[in-house]
This record gives C-alpha cells, sequence and structure tokens, in this order.
C-alpha cells in the first residue's frame, strides 16, 4: 500500500461496531410498550419528530433518546402513561446504554494492516463523550488509533476544526464511514477523500440523496476492501 | 509576568463562569415539586444517591440528573407521581440547559493580560460534550484559548493523557479551577502545578479533605490574582 494519505479518519458507530440496530430494537421494545395508546407508525413518526425537536438541546445518544422517549409517552397517551412504563423506558435506555460492542466484519485486521504499513488512524465519532468512550473501551481496537475525536456534530465546519487540529491540509485526510450524510459529504466539500461502507440500516436523521457526480470517493461493501483501495 | 509554565489549563464550570447555583437552584424546584410525599431532605439525599449510582452509564451533565430526577420522582412517590410533575421535571432540565452563561468576576480581564505576555491557555473541563460545547460559545471567551478539552472525567490518568496529547511535561502545566478533587489533586499529584480559587458553592460530589502539605500550590480568592502568582 502507498502511503497516499497521513491521516485515514474512521467512523464508529456502525462502521467499526453495531450501534443503529439496537437503537432500532429498542424502538421496537418502546413502541409495544405504548401500543394501548397509539399504532406504532404514529408513535415512531412523533417519537422522531420529538428527538429533532430536541436534538439542539440534547445532542446525540442515548440520554436524549431516554428523555425524548419519556416525553412522548406522556404527550401520547394525553398525560395518562403509568409510572410502570416510564420506568420500562428508563430500563430499556440503560440496557441500550449497557448493550455489548460487537465489531464489523473485517474490522480488526483491516486496522493492523493499514497500521502496520504505517498510516495514522483516527477516530472522528459523533455523539454523547461517555457513549463513546465506553465504546471504545469495550471495542478493545483503542490501541490502533492514534486520536479519538468525538465530535458534537459533522458538518464540514467541525471536520475543518478537526484537521486543522490535526495539522494537516484536506488533500491528505481520507475519511470512512457509512453516513453519506455525516461521513463523507462534508469531507468531500472540503477537498478530503472519503469510502463510504453503506450500513444495512440507517437512522432516519442520516438519511440523504447520494449526488450523482462525487469525485475522490468510493463506495465498498466491507471495510477490508480499503486496501485494495490504497493498493 | 515570567513564561514559567507552557500551559495554563482552566476548569469551566464555577471557575470561568456560574454552573453549580443553576443546578442547586433546579433541585431546590425538583423538591418543591415533591413535598406532597416525601421531605426535602430525604429527596436531596435519594436523588444524590441515584445520581451516584447512574454515574457511570449517564457521566456528568444535566440529562443525566434529569434522568435521575425523573427515577427518583417515581421511586420516592411508590410510582404514584402524575405526568404533570414529570412534564414539569423535563421542563426544569430543558431551562436548566438553557440557562445564560455568566462569566465569573475578573475572568476575561486576567485571559486577556495572559494571553498578553504569551502564554498558552486551554480549558480542561468535565461534562457533557453538547453542554459545555453550548457554554463556550454562549461564554464568548473560547477565542482565548489554543485547545478545549471536554474529558468525561479528571482523575490523574486523564490529566496525563492531556498532557501527552498536548506534548508537554508536568513541569511545564499549571492547571486553575474551583474543585480540589477534580481540579487540584490529581494535577499535583503528577508534579505538575495547580491554583485553586475556592467557589462559594461546591456539588457535594466535588467535595474532599484538604491534605495539609501541598507543593506546587496555591489558593486564591479571585482568578485576577494569578497574574501576581505570575510576577
Amino acid at each position: 500500500m502507498t502511503k497516499r494519505f497521513k491521516i485515514i479518519g474512521f467512523d464508529a458507530d456502525d462502521t467499526l461496531w453495531i450501534n443503529e440496530p439496537y437503537f432500532h430494537e429498542t424502538e421496537e421494545l418502546f413502541l409495544e410498550l405504548l401500543s394501548d395508546f397509539e399504532s406504532p407508525e404514529t408513535i415512531s413518526r412523533e417519537l422522531y419528530k420529538t428527538e429533532m425537536e430536541n436534538l439542539e438541546q440534547y445532542g446525540y445518544g442515548a440520554k436524549g433518546f431516554m428523555l425524548s422517549m419519556i416525553e412522548i409517552a406522556m404527550r401520547l397517551s394525553n398525560n395518562k402513561v403509568g409510572n410502570d412504563v416510564i420506568n420500562k423506558i428508563i430500563d430499556l435506555g440503560k440496557d441500550l446504554i449497557n448493550k455489548p460492542i460487537i465489531l464489523l466484519d473485517g474490522v480488526e485486521e483491516t486496522l493492523v494492516n493499514l497500521k502496520d504499513v504505517g498510516f495514522s488512524l483516527i477516530i472522528a465519532t459523533k455523539g454523547d463523550l461517555l457513549d463513546q468512550e465506553r465504546k471504545l473501551s469495550k471495542s478493545k481496537i483503542g490501541k490502533y488509533f492514534n486520536h479519538i475525536e468525538i465530535m458534537s456534530d459533522k458538518k464540514e465546519s467541525d471536520y475543518r476544526k478537526l484537521l486543522s487540529h490535526l495539522d494537516i491540509i484536506p488533500n491528505d485526510f481520507l475519511m470512512v464511514g457509512n453516513s453519506l450524510k455525516s461521513d463523507i459529504l462534508p469531507v468531500l466539500n472540503m477537498g478530503a477523500f472519503a469510502i463510504h461502507i453503506p450500513y444495512h440500516t440507517n437512522w432516519k436523521h442520516e438519511k440523504i440523496e447520494k449526488p450523482d457526480d462525487l469525485k475522490n470517493y468510493w463506495e465498498i461493501k466491507n471495510i477490508s476492501e480499503i486496501e485494495e483501495i490504497l493498493a
């Protein structure tokens, strides 16, 4: 492999390890909990709306999700939901926080190989600080990374700050992730390179139409294919 | 002023701006909300116990505080608390998140003066990522700092990681903060220097007995006195 890039950045959730399926599973259980009050479709739609309304105040992560679920349970039940249901929502959230971390197929081998060739690897992940640090610690792959950046958002300006902090120019940076919206487009926009690894499920908030004419861009199915691109 | 230290680190909450009084005010309103069920002393004690039990899962910050208040409201009411009270707890939490940022006396002048002499200033603060970024942005003093480190905890090992990231040795680092437990003792333990500015109110979790024989340590009443110490 040639060291065409100085630093390779990896998204974490659903790029290195399983995340969204856990949130999805939690939401399914929440829909069941409220099935006396509303249809799953209505609850799901209202929950998403509330999450978006609360995003500026709560940010991404399990705790904000818990608070939005509690809020929506009260609203959709016309404030008749019992403490038993609210307690169960809190339990669902704590279970979500304590889920095991399962690496996606090919992740560790690829990191080892890239590291062996001498690439500097970093994690650039969005979300709750403690949630992300806990996941990284459970994942046991922290040792492969030179730097971990936990960001409150992943807009182009956030990536610019990151690159300035890393003291590199966009031409030296390659980002790898599963979200076109958060990992790929803002990175391409500033003139860096990006590899998209779509995941079978995406949070609604991350969904976006793929533009036709993307440059400096590759799409792959499995993380191990990065090595072929860099070959 | 002599540039005896390469980098001066500042804690943020209750060192640069008012924070704990807002949490205290929120707790007072919460005690009132539950006054039908228990005495203020019992609620306060149980709330703190629950916060500590949840700390590993929720970390520091407003969202974890909200979830612990909801949990304790249900438990202390024997699961009889109404949705009206839980809605009010959520409102209290959102109000807390949206509080204005008021700088403590002397902060901006001191930062300007230290910056003028050529010191590198950083913020090393513990808490929720989005909460802390929001506060910093509202404070308008971000421009004085070369680096902002938002940490999930402030143990000696966390400071060691920070210094390694900043590429300096403990002898070149001075930390300024209001918490003996989080800002002073771990920093002195690793051989760096620390200035303690006690604040009139401290969260119970941060209270600790002051050892007698502290070295490389100063205690001051106002942040502007830093300039005299460095003179």
